[in-house]
Protein backbone atom coordinates (compact mmCIF):
# COMPACT_ATOMS: atom_id res chain seq x y z
CA UNK A 1 0.00 0.00 0.00
CA UNK A 2 1.60 3.56 -1.43
CA UNK A 3 0.67 6.42 1.14
CA UNK A 4 -1.83 8.43 -0.41
CA UNK A 5 -2.64 11.73 1.53
CA UNK A 6 -5.95 12.17 -0.43
CA UNK A 7 -6.82 8.62 0.89
CA UNK A 8 -6.08 9.73 4.23
CA UNK A 9 -8.12 12.23 4.24
CA UNK A 10 -10.87 10.24 2.96
CA UNK A 11 -10.29 8.25 5.80
CA UNK A 12 -9.98 10.96 8.57
CA UNK A 13 -13.11 12.62 7.53
CA UNK A 14 -15.17 9.47 7.53
CA UNK A 15 -14.61 8.94 11.29
CA UNK A 16 -16.81 11.32 12.93
CA UNK A 17 -19.43 10.04 11.43
CA UNK A 18 -18.54 5.96 11.63
CA UNK A 19 -18.55 6.99 15.90
CA UNK A 20 -21.88 9.23 15.65
CA UNK A 21 -23.67 6.32 13.51
CA UNK A 22 -22.12 4.11 16.49
CA UNK A 23 -22.66 5.63 19.55
CA UNK A 24 -25.00 8.64 19.06
CA UNK A 25 -27.56 7.84 21.81
CA UNK A 26 -26.27 4.86 22.99
CA UNK A 27 -27.68 4.35 26.39
CA UNK A 28 -24.61 5.86 29.00
CA UNK A 29 -24.44 2.07 30.48
CA UNK A 30 -22.83 1.36 27.33
CA UNK A 31 -20.69 3.93 26.48
CA UNK A 32 -19.36 4.40 29.88
CA UNK A 33 -18.07 0.57 30.03
CA UNK A 34 -14.37 -0.32 29.96
CA UNK A 35 -11.93 -3.00 29.75
CA UNK A 36 -10.51 -2.91 33.18
CA UNK A 37 -8.83 -0.68 35.49
CA UNK A 38 -6.42 2.27 33.59
CA UNK A 39 -8.29 1.15 30.38
CA UNK A 40 -10.56 3.92 27.97
CA UNK A 41 -14.34 3.23 27.96
CA UNK A 42 -15.94 4.59 24.44
CA UNK A 43 -16.55 8.25 26.21
CA UNK A 44 -13.08 8.22 26.98
CA UNK A 45 -11.94 7.16 23.83
CA UNK A 46 -14.33 10.14 21.95
CA UNK A 47 -12.12 12.76 24.78
CA UNK A 48 -8.76 11.45 23.86
CA UNK A 49 -9.86 11.60 19.96
CA UNK A 50 -10.56 15.30 20.89
CA UNK A 51 -7.54 16.25 22.85
CA UNK A 52 -5.50 14.66 19.85
CA UNK A 53 -7.17 17.01 17.62
CA UNK A 54 -6.80 20.05 19.81
CA UNK A 55 -3.12 19.26 20.85
CA UNK A 56 -1.29 16.96 18.96
CA UNK A 57 -1.51 16.12 15.06
CA UNK A 58 -2.17 19.41 13.40
CA UNK A 59 -0.22 20.86 16.42
CA UNK A 60 2.74 18.76 15.12
CA UNK A 61 2.35 19.05 11.03
CA UNK A 62 2.44 22.74 11.72
CA UNK A 63 5.54 22.74 13.72
CA UNK A 64 7.25 19.97 11.38
CA UNK A 65 6.40 22.71 8.57
CA UNK A 66 7.39 25.80 10.53
CA UNK A 67 10.43 24.51 12.61
CA UNK A 68 11.51 21.36 11.68
CA UNK A 69 13.61 19.89 13.54
CA UNK A 70 14.33 22.87 15.90
CA UNK A 71 11.28 22.64 17.67
CA UNK A 72 10.62 19.35 19.61
CA UNK A 73 6.89 18.48 19.77
CA UNK A 74 5.11 18.80 23.35
CA UNK A 75 4.47 15.58 24.75
CA UNK A 76 0.90 14.59 24.60
CA UNK A 77 -1.67 14.03 27.71
CA UNK A 78 -3.13 10.94 27.27
CA UNK A 79 -5.44 11.22 30.44
CA UNK A 80 -6.30 14.68 29.29
CA UNK A 81 -9.62 13.60 29.04
CA UNK A 82 -10.52 12.75 32.52
CA UNK A 83 -10.77 16.30 32.80
CA UNK A 84 -11.61 18.32 29.70
CA UNK A 85 -14.97 15.50 29.11
CA UNK A 86 -15.88 15.90 33.12
CA UNK A 87 -19.44 17.51 33.44
CA UNK A 88 -19.86 16.21 29.12
CA UNK A 89 -22.21 13.74 27.54
CA UNK A 90 -21.28 11.81 24.66
CA UNK A 91 -23.40 13.13 22.35
CA UNK A 92 -21.36 16.56 23.01
CA UNK A 93 -18.01 15.05 22.29
CA UNK A 94 -19.31 13.49 19.11
CA UNK A 95 -19.97 16.87 17.68
CA UNK A 96 -17.25 18.23 19.17
CA UNK A 97 -14.73 15.49 18.09
CA UNK A 98 -16.98 16.15 14.38
CA UNK A 99 -16.05 20.17 14.46
CA UNK A 100 -12.65 19.67 15.82
CA UNK A 101 -11.56 17.30 12.72
CA UNK A 102 -13.59 19.47 10.20
CA UNK A 103 -11.31 22.05 11.30
CA UNK A 104 -8.41 20.30 11.41
CA UNK A 105 -9.13 19.02 7.91
CA UNK A 106 -10.02 22.12 5.97
CA UNK A 107 -6.55 23.44 7.08
CA UNK A 108 -4.85 20.44 5.81
CA UNK A 109 -6.84 20.42 2.34
CA UNK A 110 -5.68 23.92 2.02
CA UNK A 111 -2.45 23.41 2.59
CA UNK A 112 -1.51 21.50 -0.70
CA UNK A 113 0.70 19.43 0.67
CA UNK A 114 3.17 18.29 -2.25
CA UNK A 115 5.15 14.62 -1.87
CA UNK A 116 7.97 16.28 -0.92
CA UNK A 117 6.60 17.95 2.23
CA UNK A 118 5.90 14.15 3.44
CA UNK A 119 9.80 14.07 3.73
CA UNK A 120 10.10 16.94 5.84
CA UNK A 121 10.90 15.77 9.47
CA UNK A 122 10.16 16.67 13.22
CA UNK A 123 11.48 15.61 16.27
CA UNK A 124 9.39 13.80 18.84
CA UNK A 125 9.81 13.60 22.24
CA UNK A 126 10.76 10.34 23.11
CA UNK A 127 10.80 8.58 19.24
CA UNK A 128 13.08 10.79 17.74
CA UNK A 129 12.79 12.28 14.39
CA UNK A 130 9.62 11.29 12.29
CA UNK A 131 8.36 12.72 8.65
CA UNK A 132 5.39 14.31 8.29
CA UNK A 133 4.80 11.02 6.13
CA UNK A 134 4.80 9.02 9.56
CA UNK A 135 2.14 11.62 11.68
CA UNK A 136 -0.53 11.23 8.64
CA UNK A 137 -0.13 7.69 8.25
CA UNK A 138 -0.14 7.63 12.59
CA UNK A 139 -3.16 9.78 12.51
CA UNK A 140 -4.93 7.49 9.69
CA UNK A 141 -4.06 4.22 11.90
CA UNK A 142 -4.60 5.69 15.46
CA UNK A 143 -8.56 6.69 14.63
CA UNK A 144 -9.29 3.06 13.18
CA UNK A 145 -6.95 1.19 15.75
CA UNK A 146 -9.44 3.29 18.56
CA UNK A 147 -12.74 2.80 16.51
CA UNK A 148 -11.18 -1.12 16.82
CA UNK A 149 -10.78 -0.72 20.51
CA UNK A 150 -14.46 1.15 20.98
CA UNK A 151 -16.24 -1.50 19.14
CA UNK A 152 -14.09 -4.17 20.71
CA UNK A 153 -14.71 -2.56 24.55
CA UNK A 154 -18.73 -2.99 23.85
CA UNK A 155 -18.71 -6.06 22.31
CA UNK A 156 -17.01 -7.44 26.11
CA UNK A 157 -19.87 -6.11 27.68
CA UNK A 158 -22.08 -8.93 26.36
CA UNK A 159 -19.08 -11.87 27.40
CA UNK A 160 -21.04 -13.24 30.00
CA UNK A 161 -24.21 -13.45 28.08
CA UNK A 162 -23.09 -15.52 24.96
CA UNK A 163 -22.72 -19.01 26.86
CA UNK A 164 -20.27 -21.03 25.06
CA UNK A 165 -20.04 -18.95 21.94
CA UNK A 166 -17.15 -16.73 23.85
CA UNK A 167 -14.53 -19.51 22.79
CA UNK A 168 -15.25 -18.39 19.34
CA UNK A 169 -14.34 -14.70 19.77
CA UNK A 170 -10.41 -14.26 20.44
CA UNK A 171 -10.45 -10.95 20.69
CA UNK A 172 -12.52 -10.66 23.68
CA UNK A 173 -10.16 -13.25 25.38
CA UNK B 1 -23.90 -5.01 32.20
CA UNK B 2 -27.58 -6.97 31.78
CA UNK B 3 -28.65 -8.63 28.70
CA UNK B 4 -31.37 -6.61 27.11
CA UNK B 5 -33.45 -7.25 23.31
CA UNK B 6 -33.58 -3.28 22.91
CA UNK B 7 -29.99 -2.38 23.29
CA UNK B 8 -29.12 -5.48 21.29
CA UNK B 9 -31.64 -4.20 18.45
CA UNK B 10 -30.23 -0.69 18.44
CA UNK B 11 -26.67 -1.76 18.18
CA UNK B 12 -27.66 -4.24 15.27
CA UNK B 13 -29.54 -1.60 13.60
CA UNK B 14 -26.09 0.49 13.38
CA UNK B 15 -24.12 -1.75 12.25
CA UNK B 16 -24.60 -1.48 8.08
CA UNK B 17 -24.52 2.43 8.82
CA UNK B 18 -21.15 1.85 10.62
CA UNK B 19 -19.98 0.13 7.62
CA UNK B 20 -21.26 2.11 5.13
CA UNK B 21 -19.92 5.29 6.79
CA UNK B 22 -16.21 3.69 6.98
CA UNK B 23 -16.36 2.07 3.51
CA UNK B 24 -18.93 3.07 0.60
CA UNK B 25 -16.62 4.37 -2.26
CA UNK B 26 -13.15 3.42 -0.78
CA UNK B 27 -11.05 2.65 -3.04
CA UNK B 28 -9.84 -1.23 -3.82
CA UNK B 29 -6.65 -1.10 -3.11
CA UNK B 30 -8.03 -0.19 0.68
CA UNK B 31 -10.97 -2.68 0.59
CA UNK B 32 -9.24 -5.75 -0.61
CA UNK B 33 -6.01 -6.10 1.68
CA UNK B 34 -6.20 -8.31 4.05
CA UNK B 35 -3.70 -9.40 7.44
CA UNK B 36 -2.23 -12.14 5.42
CA UNK B 37 -3.05 -15.75 4.05
CA UNK B 38 -6.18 -17.42 5.38
CA UNK B 39 -7.37 -13.82 6.37
CA UNK B 40 -10.09 -11.63 6.03
CA UNK B 41 -10.46 -8.26 3.84
CA UNK B 42 -13.12 -5.69 4.69
CA UNK B 43 -14.75 -7.07 1.63
CA UNK B 44 -14.57 -10.80 2.83
CA UNK B 45 -15.79 -9.26 6.28
CA UNK B 46 -19.06 -8.31 4.33
CA UNK B 47 -19.76 -11.15 2.64
CA UNK B 48 -19.25 -13.39 5.98
CA UNK B 49 -21.64 -11.06 7.19
CA UNK B 50 -24.26 -11.49 4.69
CA UNK B 51 -23.99 -15.22 4.54
CA UNK B 52 -24.99 -14.44 8.50
CA UNK B 53 -27.78 -12.78 7.85
CA UNK B 54 -29.00 -15.74 5.25
CA UNK B 55 -27.92 -18.75 6.90
CA UNK B 56 -27.20 -18.66 10.65
CA UNK B 57 -28.87 -16.09 13.28
CA UNK B 58 -32.58 -15.61 12.66
CA UNK B 59 -32.40 -18.93 11.20
CA UNK B 60 -31.24 -20.54 14.05
CA UNK B 61 -33.81 -18.13 16.30
CA UNK B 62 -36.34 -19.49 14.17
CA UNK B 63 -35.37 -23.22 14.99
CA UNK B 64 -35.07 -22.19 18.83
CA UNK B 65 -38.67 -21.00 18.64
CA UNK B 66 -39.95 -24.04 17.07
CA UNK B 67 -37.81 -27.08 17.72
CA UNK B 68 -36.04 -26.06 20.58
CA UNK B 69 -33.25 -29.06 20.91
CA UNK B 70 -34.87 -31.30 18.56
CA UNK B 71 -33.30 -29.79 15.15
CA UNK B 72 -29.31 -29.03 15.75
CA UNK B 73 -28.23 -26.04 13.35
CA UNK B 74 -26.80 -26.59 10.45
CA UNK B 75 -23.00 -25.82 10.74
CA UNK B 76 -22.09 -22.04 9.27
CA UNK B 77 -19.53 -21.86 6.48
CA UNK B 78 -16.91 -19.30 6.94
CA UNK B 79 -15.94 -19.51 3.71
CA UNK B 80 -19.42 -19.12 1.52
CA UNK B 81 -18.56 -15.28 1.06
CA UNK B 82 -15.10 -16.76 -1.32
CA UNK B 83 -17.72 -17.38 -3.97
CA UNK B 84 -21.04 -15.93 -2.67
CA UNK B 85 -19.19 -12.04 -3.21
CA UNK B 86 -17.48 -13.26 -6.18
CA UNK B 87 -18.17 -10.56 -8.93
CA UNK B 88 -19.40 -7.99 -6.83
CA UNK B 89 -18.44 -5.05 -5.61
CA UNK B 90 -18.37 -3.27 -2.10
CA UNK B 91 -21.01 -1.22 -2.54
CA UNK B 92 -22.93 -3.64 -3.49
CA UNK B 93 -22.43 -5.47 -0.44
CA UNK B 94 -22.98 -2.69 1.81
CA UNK B 95 -26.34 -2.20 0.30
CA UNK B 96 -27.29 -6.01 0.31
CA UNK B 97 -26.07 -6.21 4.30
CA UNK B 98 -28.23 -2.88 4.80
CA UNK B 99 -31.12 -5.11 3.34
CA UNK B 100 -30.92 -8.29 4.59
CA UNK B 101 -30.08 -7.20 8.34
CA UNK B 102 -33.59 -4.65 8.13
CA UNK B 103 -35.68 -7.84 6.94
CA UNK B 104 -34.26 -9.76 9.98
CA UNK B 105 -34.77 -7.03 12.50
CA UNK B 106 -38.09 -6.43 11.21
CA UNK B 107 -38.74 -10.43 11.82
CA UNK B 108 -37.13 -10.37 15.71
CA UNK B 109 -39.13 -6.63 16.17
CA UNK B 110 -42.42 -8.96 15.32
CA UNK B 111 -42.29 -11.58 17.18
CA UNK B 112 -42.22 -9.48 20.42
CA UNK B 113 -39.52 -11.87 22.62
CA UNK B 114 -39.90 -12.29 26.05
CA UNK B 115 -37.62 -12.77 28.90
CA UNK B 116 -38.94 -16.34 29.12
CA UNK B 117 -38.13 -16.83 25.00
CA UNK B 118 -34.82 -16.07 25.78
CA UNK B 119 -34.37 -18.94 27.90
CA UNK B 120 -35.42 -21.50 25.37
CA UNK B 121 -32.18 -23.92 24.27
CA UNK B 122 -31.27 -24.88 20.88
CA UNK B 123 -28.65 -27.25 20.20
CA UNK B 124 -25.59 -25.30 18.27
CA UNK B 125 -23.47 -28.10 16.18
CA UNK B 126 -20.11 -28.01 17.76
CA UNK B 127 -21.12 -25.63 21.04
CA UNK B 128 -23.91 -28.33 22.38
CA UNK B 129 -26.76 -26.50 24.27
CA UNK B 130 -27.36 -22.78 23.88
CA UNK B 131 -30.19 -20.11 24.80
CA UNK B 132 -31.63 -17.84 22.51
CA UNK B 133 -30.11 -14.92 24.65
CA UNK B 134 -26.63 -16.54 24.10
CA UNK B 135 -27.33 -16.10 20.46
CA UNK B 136 -28.69 -12.60 20.40
CA UNK B 137 -25.68 -11.93 22.00
CA UNK B 138 -22.90 -13.53 20.09
CA UNK B 139 -24.81 -11.84 16.56
CA UNK B 140 -24.58 -8.79 18.58
CA UNK B 141 -20.53 -9.33 19.36
CA UNK B 142 -20.08 -10.73 15.98
CA UNK B 143 -20.73 -7.55 14.51
CA UNK B 144 -18.65 -5.37 17.08
CA UNK B 145 -15.80 -7.54 16.88
CA UNK B 146 -15.93 -7.66 12.81
CA UNK B 147 -15.93 -3.61 12.62
CA UNK B 148 -12.80 -4.50 15.05
CA UNK B 149 -11.14 -6.49 12.96
CA UNK B 150 -12.14 -4.42 9.92
CA UNK B 151 -10.72 -1.29 11.05
CA UNK B 152 -7.77 -3.28 12.73
CA UNK B 153 -6.95 -4.51 9.16
CA UNK B 154 -7.28 -1.11 7.37
CA UNK B 155 -4.98 0.44 10.03
CA UNK B 156 -2.45 -2.18 8.74
CA UNK B 157 -2.00 -0.72 5.77
CA UNK B 158 -0.02 1.93 7.19
CA UNK B 159 1.87 0.09 9.50
CA UNK B 160 5.32 0.76 7.80
CA UNK B 161 4.33 4.35 6.50
CA UNK B 162 4.38 5.40 10.16
CA UNK B 163 7.90 5.12 11.16
CA UNK B 164 8.67 4.83 14.73
CA UNK B 165 5.11 5.32 15.69
CA UNK B 166 4.36 1.91 14.98
CA UNK B 167 5.90 0.99 18.43
CA UNK B 168 3.13 2.75 19.95
CA UNK B 169 0.13 0.81 18.00
CA UNK B 170 0.38 -2.98 19.87
CA UNK B 171 -2.78 -3.84 18.22
CA UNK B 172 -1.24 -3.71 14.65
CA UNK B 173 1.75 -5.97 15.89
Amino acid sequence: MQFSISNSITLLERTPGVLKTLLLNLSDEWVHQNEGPQTFSPFDVLGHLIHGERTDWTVRAKIILTDGLKTPFTPYDRFAQYTESKDKTMNQLLDEFEQVRKENLQWLKSINLSVTDLEREGMHPALGKVTLQNLLAAWVAHDLTHIAQITRVLAKQYKDKMGPWTQYFRILQ
